[in-house]
C-alpha cells in the first residue's frame, strides 16, 4: 500500500526509471467521465523530459497506453489502468551509482531498507516515478474540471534566490506555461532561466519554491481529525521526490502576526459567506471554507550534480564520485504539473468523501 | 476513518471538548509492554490545561483510565482504549458561538460540512481532541525507548518575533520543561513569555515555531513513495490544530543553497555509513538514514481573541462577536508533547511496517 | 486494524470478557441522525445473557453510555464512541484455563500469537466482544430503517438435528422473539429449546443455524471485484466467533442444480426488474440486484462444555480439564441480534461507498 | 479499492475480458525473492481457457509480462506489476448482450449500479479478471514455498451430484492435475467428465465444490476480532465468480455435533501441541493453531448456457436471449488454481501482520 495513495479515488502507480514502464492504475474512478488518451499526454507532455533546454536531454515519448476501464470512450467505474514504456533507457550510464552511493539520494537508504536495489538512474526513486501519478492527477483535473469548475494551477515563485512577486491575480495556463521556468512573472522568469542555465554549466544544481492555487472549490472538503485537507495536501506534496517544505495560507510567516491581525473576517457577499482576508489559505478547521486554496512547496536542489562528491561505496568504504547520467540542474518547472496532479487527486478523493457521509443518507 | 491514524499501530480518537469524554484506542499495540496509566498520565501532565500562568486557566485533571488490552500490566496485543472525563465543562461559556461564527476557527466550516455542530468550545475542533493523541502517544514512546533508546525531543524555537538560537546538543527532557514556555534556551524563554503575556493582557493572541528531534531511529523506517517518513511526519503535524507549515532538515531555507552546498557526503566511521552534514534532516529518498530526524512545525496565532470581531451569524447575517470561554493565548507551549506524540506515533508505525515487508521472509 | 471493520462507516471494538469494559467507536458516521440510548439498549437486551433458561447465568445489565458524538440527540458526523462496564465479572471461576488450554477454544492460538493471554473468560475471544458490534449494529439498523426502510431480519432454523420449514413470509420480530431460541416456527422452537436444555444437562452444548433475509435493499450496493456483497457478508459472519460456514442464496445446495434450474429469470414488473425466483440470493456479480438479500451461518456447538477433557497444559504435558464458569450451552439464539448487527454494518458501509463512486460527480 | 486485496501484500487488478489487456500489482511485495517469469505461467496455464475438452475453447495464451519490480532476477520490494494481453476477443459474439440482460449474470446490476457496462464478454465481472489473482498467487506460494514449506493444494470434490470420496492424503499436484476435472480420485473424475460433456451438450452448465488444504503454516497466523483467517478467507473465496458458500473444517455438518464431539483434543506430540482431530480445520479463535487448514467453497452452475432464457432488455422490456460467446459448461476445474491463489494470499499477507505486532519488538 505504500505505493498507493488515496482512499477512495485510488490510485498505485509502478515503474523504474530504466525498467520496461511506468504506469498507475486508479480504483474508484467515477464512472460515464468521457475521456481519452489526448486528455492525458497534454500533462504528460508538460511533465516529460526534454522539453527544453534547462531540462534533462533524456529522449521520452512518454506516449500513454490505456490498458483497461474504458467503453466507447468513457469510464466504466471498474480500474483506469495506464502505461508509459522507457525507451531511452541507458542503464550503462549509471554504472558508478552501483558501487558508489549518491549523496542526498536513495541509493544509501533503499539499500539499507530492502537489502537489493535497481541502482540504474535511481530505479524506483526517480522522478520518473511520477508519470503514473501525473497521468492519475489529469484524470482528476478533468473530473474537477466538469463537475464544478474547480481549477489547479501551480507555478515557480522562487529559484534558488530569485524571487517571483505575488500574482495579483489567478494566473492563467498560458502564463504559467509561456516560459521554460513555469512562472507567470516574465521579467523574473528570465532572471530564474538564468540562474539555473549557470547552476548547469558549474555542473551545480538549484532548488525553489512553487506556490498552488485552487479556486471553485465548494465549503466542506476535507476532514477531522486526521484527515484534514491541509494535511492529505502536505503529505501529497512531501511525497514528491526533492520536497523539504509545504505551508498553506500564511504558513510559517503566519507565526509572526498576532491573531487580531490574523484572523479572516467573515464578510457576507450576495447572501454566501465569504472572508475578507485569507491567511487560512482556503482551509479552517481541516475543511475547505470556499476561498481559493493557497499552498507552497519548497523543493531542495537536485542531489545528482556533475562534480566530484565524497562518499562511501557499497562496502562502506571512502569513495570519491563523479555522477554521469542525464539530470535536471533543477527539477521545480518540471514539478509544477506534478504539483496540480497530486493536488487534484486528493481534492477528488476528499470530495468522494464528503459526499459518502453527508449525502448518502437524508435526515 | 478520517479519525484513524497509522497503518499498524492504528489509533482511533474521540471526543469533544464539552462532551462527556475523550479517548482514544490503539488497535495493533504490540504484545507484552510493560505499562501503567502513570506512564500516560506524564506525558498528558505535560499537555493538560492550568499547567502555568501562560496557559488556559481551565481546570482539568485529565485523568486516564484504561478501558482494555491490559493483563497483569503488560498489553496483551488487544485494543488498548483509555479514556478521559471532561470535568470543568462550562457550556454556558461559549453561547456566543452557538449563533455566530468565530474567525479562523472551524465553526463555520462544520457547519457547512455536517449541517450540524456541537459548538460548546469548539466540539471536535478543540485542542482537547489531542488528549487522545497523547495518551497513545505516550505508549508509542515507551515503545520507542524499550525497543532502541529512540528519544524524541520538541522544543518551541520561535514565539511571535522571538527567535531563539539552535541548541547545539540534543536538549534534554530537563532542560525544556525547565520554563513554561518550553524552550531550552533560559534568556529566551523569558521574552518569549513575556510577549505571550503582553499578547494576553491585549486580549490577543501569538503563534510559533516547534522543533522536533528524534535520535536512535535505525536507517530504514518510511516507504518510497507515496508514504515517505517526511510525508507521514508531515501529515501528522499538518493534522494537529493551528498548524499552517511542515518542513524537515533544512527546509525552506534549502532552496536558497546549492546541490554542492545541500548535499551531505557519507562518511565511514567505525564500520557504520554517517553523513558529514544533516540537511537532509535525518531522511533521504523517504527513508530514515540513521541520522537525527530534525523537523519543524509552525503554529497560527490562536483563533479565539477577546477582541471585538466582525463576522456573519449562523443566518449570513453581519454580526459582532465578543468571545468568551477560557483559551490559551499561545498554544505552542503545550503543543510540544503532541508533536512528540504525533512523531513518536509515525515512527512506531513506520517499524512495524518495515519489519512486516523486510523481515517475515528470508530470501 | 484487526479490530475495525468498515471501509467509510468504520467500526472499532475493544474490550475483554473479564476487564473494565467493552465498547466501540464508529468513524464515519452520518450527520444529524437522531438517536438515544434507549435504540441501542433495545438490541443490546436481545443479546445480553441471563435473558432466559436456556442462556449463561451470568448476569450483566449491559447499560449503554455515550462516550461522544451526540448534540442535543442527533449525532454530529464525529465520532461516537459507547461503552458497556462489566459487573459481574468472576475471573476466579476461569483459574483453571490459566494452565491449561482449552480444546477448539482460542486459549492456545492466542497464547501462541501474542506470548501473553487474558485467559479469565476467554479475555478478548469472549463473545462479550460482539457487545461493541450489536451497538454499532443497532445504529446501522436505525439508519437503514430512516434512510430506505430496510428490514434486517435474522432467525433460527437449525439447531442440532432440529431443522424449522423454511418461512413463506418475512418473519415479523414478534415472531421471531417469540421463544427463547429465535425460531419463528413455534412448533420446531419447542423441540429446539428441548434439544438445548438436554445438552445442558448433559454437560455438553450444540450448535445450529441462523437464516438472515434483508429487504428494501436497493439495487446497487456492493463492489466488484474483492469487496462483493457476499464476500463481505461472509467476511462479517466469518468473523463471529464459532462460525464455520457461511452461504447465499442457494448456497452449497445449489451446486446440485444445473444452470438451467439455477438461473433466476428477470421480469419486469409495473416497470421495475424483478427475478422469478431467487437461487442468487439477492446479490448477482456481487452486487444487489433489488431482492431479498438471503444467507444463512453455521454454528459450531460451544467449545466450552461441562465435561473433563483431555487436553494440555500451558507448559506443553498432557492435562485433564473441567471447565467452571457460566457458559450458553448455545450460542444461536443469542447470535441472532449479532448476525443482524453485522449484516447492517456491511449494507450501510457499501451504501456509502456506492453513493461515493457513483453520485458524487454527474457526468 | 474495491479491486484490491489484501493489508501488507496487497494486489489490485484490471482489465476486462474484451478489453486491451488485464493484469495486476502487488504492493508490499518482501524484496530478494529470486522470481521468473515461468513461475507465473505455470499457474496462469493451469487456468487459461482451451486447456481440456471440457472448458471454453477461447484460445488464449495468456503470456505473463513483468511491467516492473524485479532487478537481477529478484524482487526488490517495489510494486511487482504484471501484464496480460488479451488476444482471442471476438466483442461481436456477445452482440445479444449489449441490448438483454444474462439471468443470473452480473449485467443487469452493473448496469445499474455504473450506468453503464462494458458488455462484451461479461467485461469486468468475466472470469478473466481472475489472470491478475492467480499471477499475484503463484508469487505468494513461491513466498510460502521458500519460507516455511507451507503448501497450498485445492482439489475438486463435487460436480453436481457426483461426490468423490474425502483424500486420505494430501493429494500431490500430480493427483490433482492427473485429470481435466482437477479431482485426485481417478474414478471419480471420470465420471464427473461425463456429466459436464453431458451438461455441455445440452447446452446446460453444473457446479461443484472444491476443497483446499494447506499444510506447514505455522501457528499464529490470523488476527482477533474481525480479520480473523476463516474471515479472510471466506471473503477471498466468496471474491471468485460464480462462489455461493464457504466452509472450514466441519463446516455446516458441523452443527449436527454435540461440542463433546467437535472439540478437538490438545496432545502433546514430540513436544509440540497438535489437536487429535481436525474439526476446527486449522483455525482456533481465528488464528492458525498449526495443525493442515481445511476448507471448501461452492460453485454455482455457470449462468451462461446455451438455451433460450426469459429476461428483460435494457428498457426494461421482456425479451428472449440465446447466448453464444464461448463459455465454460462448468467453471469449477479451472477454479482450483485460482482458490488456490487467493489462498496463498491470504496467508502471505497475515503471515506479514503477524511479523510486524508480534516480532518488531522484543519486551
Amino acid at each position: 500500500m505504500p505505493n498507493s495513495f488515496g482512499k477512495l479515488f485510488r490510485i498505485t502507480t509502478w515503474g523504474e526509471s530504466h525498467g520496461p514502464s511506468v504506469g498507475v492504475v486508479i480504483d474508484g474512478c467515477p464512472p460515464r467521465l468521457p475521456l481519452d488518451e489526448s486528455e492525458i499526454q497534454t500533462d504528460l507532455d508538460r511533465r516529460r523530459p526534454g522539453q527544453s533546454d534547462i531540462t534533462t536531454p533524456r529522449k521520452e515519448a512518454d506516449r500513454v497506453e490505456f490498458l483497461s476501464g474504458l467503453f466507447e470512450g468513457r469510464t466504466t467505474g471498474q480500474p483506469l489502468a495506464m502505461l508509459v514504456r522507457n525507451s531511452d533507457a541507458r542503464p550503462e550510464a549509471y554504472a558508478e551509482m552501483k558501487s558508489a552511493f549518491r549523496p542526498s539520494h536513495a541509493d544509501f537508504t533503499y539499500q539499507t531498507k530492502f537489502g537489493i536495489r535497481d541502482h540504474r538512474g535511481g530505479g524506483r526513486s526517480s522522478a520518473r516515478e511520477t508519470i503514473g501519478r501525473v497521468a492519475a492527477g489529469a484524470v482528476a483535473r478533468k473530473i474537477l474540471s466538469r463537475a464544478g469548475n474547480v481549477e489547479v494551477r501551480a507555478f515557480v515563485t522562487h529559484i534558488h534566490h530569485i524571487a517571483a512577486p505575488s500574482p495579483d491575480h489567478f494566473p492563467t495556463l498560458a502564463e504559467v506555461d509561456a516560459n521554460a521556468v513555469r512562472c507567470p512573472h516574465a521579467p523574473t522568469a528570465e532572471k530564474m532561466i538564468e540562474t539555473i542555465k549557470q547552476a548547469r554549466a558549474a555542473g551545480d544544481s538549484v532548488g525553489g519554491i512553487i506556490e498552488c492555487r485552487v479556486r471553485g472549490v465548494p465549503a466542506g472538503l476535507g476532514e477531522p481529525v486526521f484527515d484534514r485537507l491541509e494535511a492529505d495536501l502536505g503529505k501529497a506534496m512531501l511525497s514528491l521526490p526533492a520536497t523539504k517544505g509545504f505551508e498553506i495560507g500564511s504558513g510559517f510567516t503566519g507565526t509572526l502576526l498576532k491573531g487580531s491581525q490574523h484572523n479572516d473576517a467573515f464578510v457576507a457577499r450576495e447572501g454566501v459567506v465569504h472572508t475578507a482576508t485569507n491567511k487560512s489559505g482556503g482551509v479552517q478547521g481541516g475543511i475547505s471554507n470556499g476561498q481559493e486554496i493557497v499552498f507552497r512547496v519548497a523543493f531542495k536542489p537536485t542531489a545528482t550534480i556533475m562534480q566530484n562528491q565524497s562518499t562511501v561505496d557499497v562496502h562502506g568504504q571512502p569513495a570519491e564520485l563523479h555522477a554521469r547520467g542525464r539530470h535536471d540542474p533543477c527539477v521545480v518547472p518540471r514539478a509544477v504539473v506534478i504539483v496540480e496532479a497530486m493536488a487534484a487527486l486528493v481534492l477528488v478523493d476528499h470530495w468522494m468523501r464528503h459526499t459518502a457521509q453527508n449525502h448518502t443518507f437524508k435526515f
